[in-house]
């Protein structure tokens, strides 16, 4: 399988990781500098009209779009094998985002805030295509993405090797600037309408909220998780 | 002039804050219990086919879409009057951003961050719209937008008034964490792509940025002000 990646940006990011490319397509008369990079690194290119390049590729693509493999995901396995817990890494697990744009604009934060990897159930979770690849503004290409059959196993076995972890809940008694760094740490970010689940609240060591100042108290998914992720990073720059 | 508002959330909020609705679109079969509510309050209705209702309104909007009148803005004296400077109120103005879903998520942010308002230029600015208001998920109808003909002059009116007024920066020295919260703030927020003017870095009391720890280092801008405004709330909530 392959996803296509729109826009100049995120093209670029591609070939900034020199990530292979399978076919690239640019629309006549534009992304001159790319043509040149592309023709040099013997690409397919397909030059395609104005008009039938708006009618093969919709959305934002600024006239190029590259159709490279599909992301690879990690097994949690392999992903641990390369991991130095003693740098206490910063895990992300993501229960019930399915939008993607959501899921981009997640990637994006933790990328820049030097989270180790994004957990994400296998079954009934966000595909990691073009639209998330394009949010994330080229972060997909640094950030590990682990996918596990079960959120709440998966905890347990984090536990088990001296992680902490941490749910985030409107109802939670303790602030997210309770949360100690000198541990491995896997937080877990919930859907903007439904949280996280109940088991996952459970199956935590605690639960924290973000304390708000508004009458509407709710904030996107990727903006919580940027909160948390920065105060932590803020802490554990203070050690 | 009149503004569209788009789908179940957005809508409930104009609902919730009895802001008054010139007329509704439902469409057919859908949205009952919304339709019960504006019988009961004789607002005018009209049901669209299914069909009709997608030619006519593109996007996200679930079945239902009000039309009411334009969000109101403030003029800078008008806002200030209204404000207790002794609580220390925190602004947020914006420099250069023009995207309509950029803007809303962050009236989102702002909101559930309890800022006194936010500060846009009144030319060549991002409209309140009916995009906006939908990404700031009815967040809009509870933040006062204040338009100004210059920014750079707002910044010196701001800083007679005894606000600390703040720029952020990637080449910033100092840390979004040493901002001081004893005072009146306004933090500066600009474009992704372009950061805060040259004009405007110089005329602030000083320039922060926000340390990353990843690759790409860019982060959207309603995740950055997410960051910094919440920074800020904790460091209030210690005094």
């Amino acid at each position: 399988m392959s996803v296509r990646i729109y826009g100049k940006n995120s093209c670029q990011e591609i070939l900034n990781v020199k990530k292979p490319i399978l076919k690239a397509y640019l629309m006549e008369n534009t992304n001159i500098d790319f043509k040149h990079v592309l023709e040099r690194k013997k690409v397919e290119i397909e030059v395609l009209s104005k008009s039938d390049f708006k009618s093969f590729f919709q959305g934002n693509h600024q006239g190029i779009v590259f159709e490279i493999d599909d992301y690879e995901t990690f097994d949690l396995d392999d992903f641990l094998e390369d991991v130095d817990l003693n740098n206490n890494p910063l895990l992300i697990m993501l229960d019930g985002i399915t939008d993607v744009h959501n899921f981009g604009a997640i990637i994006r934060t933790c990328e820049a805030g030097g989270v180790a990897g994004i957990i994400i159930p296998k079954n009934r979770s966000v595909k990691i295509g073009g639209v998330a690849a394009k949010t994330s503004a080229g972060a997909i290409e640094h950030m590990k993405i682990i996918e596990v059959t079960n959120l709440r196993n998966t905890l347990e076995k984090l536990k088990k090797l001296g992680f902490w972890t941490i749910g985030t809940s409107l109802d939670a008694k303790e602030s997210y600037t309770d949360i100690f760094t000198d541990k491995p740490i896997c937080v877990v970010i919930g859907s903007e309408g439904k949280g996280i689940s109940r088991l996952i609240k459970e199956t935590v060591d605690f639960n924290v909220k973000i304390e708000m100042a508004g009458k509407t108290n709710s904030l996107n998914a990727s903006v919580s998780a940027g909160i948390i992720i920065f105060d932590i990073l803020r802490k554990k720059r203070m050690m």
